[in-house]
């Protein structure tokens, strides 16, 4: 056995990253910034693990806290093998004033840097440690796009089905529902009957409303509709599913592994989205698709597609990659290729994603 | 009408403050520590109003930052009247990283400091302003005794009996169960059939361990069993008030209405225990007692009992007031006085705190 690695630093960076265009969606209105917290976890070797997360609408310094102020001290000097145990010692440490927030963000950072330098001591891509089942991964793209103009949905969707993309997301929820229901059915004209299509409405509405959209859209024959309405509501989500007659997609919103077994437990969900990002990191993401493949689901993801490529590479029950990445990919090496609308999970040591810490500097907080 | 009343400034302060004597129980392990956050928030006519919350285990400096860094700017300016609307803006700006953790405290400091400043204004004490149904609230007291010996446990019980108490607390979840029901057996004696007797056994147990501690605890006529399992898990809750045998008290660790409505509507709880500090503040705490009231529940507290006595005494459903301040009250100028296991909500106006900050400065962070 390689003798154990001890962890001997922790360090934790928290930048503030201009998007290249504003976004907007049914919930968050105009986005111009995303907070991005990076945990590097060196170990007595030398080697050096890297995790990340990210947050719209603020957080990141509550984030940067939690990890330098609470997580570190749990870390240091503890064997870095043992991720399942850190990982509950932070839960723990941090749990009267967490159970999901800023914390489950700030733990999933940490966690992802102790998986990735787990798999770089191994020799091994992270895909290949956590299951290895299969690295071609199928891929859907979309823009936040709620408000612009059907042309240019159009337009931008032609634009990805030319990259290779057959599975496609669009924003719903605006304040008319006639229009989402024209904007949908174009798409569906553009796409035609074969490839994927997909809709996020991101909490807009009461359970009645998602009811009522989710039968207008029937027709259309989406894929998935995704947060209908506020995640909290596991009866809501369930009547939204049996009553409007289509399978719902959630779990961006979700912090924590009993947040997805209430909702999987209470039939509110057909597609789980855990974000390793938010979740807590690779371990829970692991324990949510297996939750799910128990209830015979599949899993999908959200966002930081770099990295969820790997987890979905690692199970069996893999739906969709979604690659949505805040623009991420100039600050990286090798970024995710995607081709003929499948990513595939890279042959690198860890996860294989390196950040250009120094063009990240002028975002620096 | 008066003017309304805009929000100036908003001032968050952290302190980490020593125990008198270092605390233990079944799931925080030793404190010797505790962080402190206030929030003060000061109008464009120069009035106050004084909010604060804690936290065991750290978060302090997280839950400063998401005041600093993400919920001042959506105050500065604002009306302060309109305690709602901002609590639902503060709820939003942080949704991604919220619904939960360090951002639950941070917008309940806030918020306490709004209702404080609102009553200040309207010249009412808080209670008065919330509801006013009775500022007579019975209390009780306990000690975070698990790992004290039986006569240090009845010597202090004692004590608490010569200053009036007739409602006492106790900590359970020992390694051994025959521990506890050997305590829980002296403490009845000790206290005779007709005072009351709680036991909180801080998460300690699984669903299985809690139904045979719940039987085993039966003939002692305990008034609430607190806190038998994770507080996620509703459904075990549920099982262990059916068959256990013992009404369920929970609600410390929730940090959300829905947290409670989903515990409520399952079945799992008998006396809901909201923390003010940690579930959001007044706005949220006020709703968990209407919540409970209409299913036919009654409501108690949770820590800062000086905030407490005003909630309590401002509903009709309710229970006790928890007595237990973390020793705040050298920092309080008029501290609550309990009488014959009274507490009186106070009428000077606000919630009636005001806090030593030049004696605070001591354990700035």
């Amino acid at each position: 056995m390689r003798a154990p690695s001890t962890i001997a630093a922790v360090q934790a960076d928290h930048y503030r990253i201009e998007l290249p265009v504003p976004l907007s969606d049914a919930t968050h209105g105009e986005m111009t910034h995303f907070d991005f917290v990076t945990a590097r976890v060196r170990d007595s070797d030398g080697a050096e693990g890297l995790g990340y997360t990210y947050a719209v609408g603020g957080a990141g310094a509550a984030i940067h806290a939690h990890i330098v102020h609470d997580l570190a001290q749990v870390l240091e000097g503890a064997d870095a093998d043992r991720i399942e145990a850190l990982w509950q010692r932070m839960w723990w440490q941090v749990h009267f004033a967490g159970r999901g927030g800023a914390v489950a963000f700030a733990i999933a950072a940490i966690d992802v840097a102790l998986w990735d330098l787990k798999a770089k001591r191994a020799g091994l891509p992270l895909w290949r440690l956590l299951g290895g089942n299969d690295p071609a991964v199928p891929a859907y793209v979309g823009g936040i796009d709620l408000d612009v103009p059907i042309e240019q949905l159009l337009d931008s969707t032609q634009g990805h089905l030319e990259r290779g993309f057959w599975a496609i997301k669009m924003k719903i929820g605006r304040p008319v529902l006639a229009d989402d229901v024209a904007r949908v059915a174009a798409m569906r004209e553009l796409l035609g009957p074969e490839r994927t299509l997909m809709a996020d409405a991101n909490m807009r509405w009461r359970v009645d409303e998602a009811v009522r959209a989710a039968r207008a859209l029937q027709e259309h024959e989406l894929y998935w509709l995704e947060e209908p309405t506020l995640p909290e509501d596991v009866a809501g989500h369930a009547r939204i599913q049996r009553e409007g007659g289509l399978p719902i997609a959630t779990g961006e919103n979700f912090h924590s592994l009993a947040e997805f077994q209430a909702m999987i437990a209470g039939g509110g969900v057909s597609f789980p989205e855990p974000d390793l990002a938010t979740c807590g990191g690779v371990t829970v993401w692991m324990k949510v698709a297996h939750l799910a493949e128990a209830h015979n689901l599949p899993v999908t993801s959200h966002g930081v597609h770099d990295l969820h490529v790997h987890l979905l590479a690692a199970v069996p029950n893999r739906s969709f990659l979604e690659v949505h990445g805040f623009g991420l990919e100039r600050f990286m090496a090798e970024p995710l290729r995607i081709e003929a609308g499948y990513a595939h999970a890279p042959e690198r040591p860890g996860h294989g994603v390196a950040l250009d810490f120094a063009g990240l500097e002028v975002f620096r907080v």
